[in-house]
């Protein structure tokens, strides 16, 4: 039996993927392993190559998603639009290594975060002696990238920075189609990205610029 | 004799610099050495650390602006606005390696870009072993980081990443003042931030959302 992918969602092709966190979007990172889950917030990603594409995201010493990260080799980057805005700060300022309502026993749960999986084919590309812990994929954003760890154990210790390729992507089909954001105009406002400036305060694209290529000065 | 900063140019205290880049900008890239200097355009950088300030960013093996940086161990992230978007696709969409009229001999020189440099006192403050070649700081931007190269051979060689730390940053105080962007819609459209979506596309923040904590279910 195949499971449907949830409403609006259609994969992304792989070399298309890094256009999904091109300009710069907060991001949500969900990681599983064992019978545990969870789900942070990371301002702090980029893309880091096209095609196998990768990323790079920093992820802070304290946080138990990192250490699900660390300990399954799996994790997802979910792309949150506005509608999201209060889940994305909530997640991003609280801890599940602290036991308090809010985290209790994962923020998933404690904050009834919905999410999905994978479609089994995904899971089955994973490499035998890497068997993938699917990360859970936050419902209601508008991008997911799953990616597998590529271990870098220096920069991961000495910058907090992890590096992952991605193996799998989505996206909302009313925000992201034919590899690339839909104009900034026909996207609803709820469903934009959000950019963090700090402190729960995001901007949000409200316009769009077509550059032209300059002419060089005559010499 | 102290030349004073360009009109409206402040500095940041080191511990708000990466606030700068939290929300996902593209910048330009730049840097100098002996006598050649240039500057690129990058969508894929992030900032790595609080205090002391560390970026990263992703810089092609096929730039001058990289081998300037190797050699020199100095750069600078820019911060371009709406004003700048030209210039911004066009050093992005054109190398100094091909010796072109739309960059010869440098895209500064080619594209009529000014740029000023870090006063006396900021070169003062670099190690003995590490002179600094001011990297030129692109006029009409409205953020800069002076940074040093932090070497992670292995980064740099395998996934083109480059780490450095912040040594100075400055901002345009119509933009960014007291340690944080100024609200979207006190910021002149011509001087809000770009975010590079491909093809020369950027989105510009139009408007901002204040997120609230949300509060646990019940169990």
């Amino acid at each position: 039996m195949t499971v449907p992918l949830p409403p609006h969602v259609q994969p992304v092709a792989l070399p298309h993927a890094y256009r999904l966190l091109n300009h710069g979007p907060t991001v949500l990172v969900s990681a599983a392993h064992g019978d545990r889950l969870n789900v942070m917030a990371a301002a702090w990603n980029m893309p880091l190559d096209f095609s196998p594409p990768k990323v790079a995201v920093v992820l802070d010493k304290a946080t138990l998603t990192r250490e699900l990260i660390e300990h399954s080799g799996w994790l997802a980057l979910n792309v949150p639009p506005v509608a999201l805005a209060d889940a994305t700060f909530t997640v991003g300022s609280v801890s599940a290594r602290d036991d308090t309502p809010a985290t209790h026993p994962d923020k998933f749960t404690a904050l009834q975060l919905a999410h999905w999986s994978a479609p089994a084919s995904v899971a089955g590309t994973a490499p035998p002696d890497m068997p993938m812990q699917t990360p859970p994929l936050v419902t209601g954003c508008v991008g997911w990238l799953l990616c597998r760890l590529i271990p870098e154990p220096h920069m991961q210790q000495t910058h907090d920075l992890f590096v992952a390729e991605v193996v799998a992507a989505w996206a909302d089909e009313r925000v992201f189609t034919h590899g690339k954001y839909r104009p900034v105009a026909d996207t609803p406002p709820e469903l934009r990205t959000l950019h963090h400036m700090g402190a729960g305060l995001f901007v949000v694209p409200g316009q769009q610029v077509q550059a032209s290529l300059l002419t060089p000065a005559p010499d």
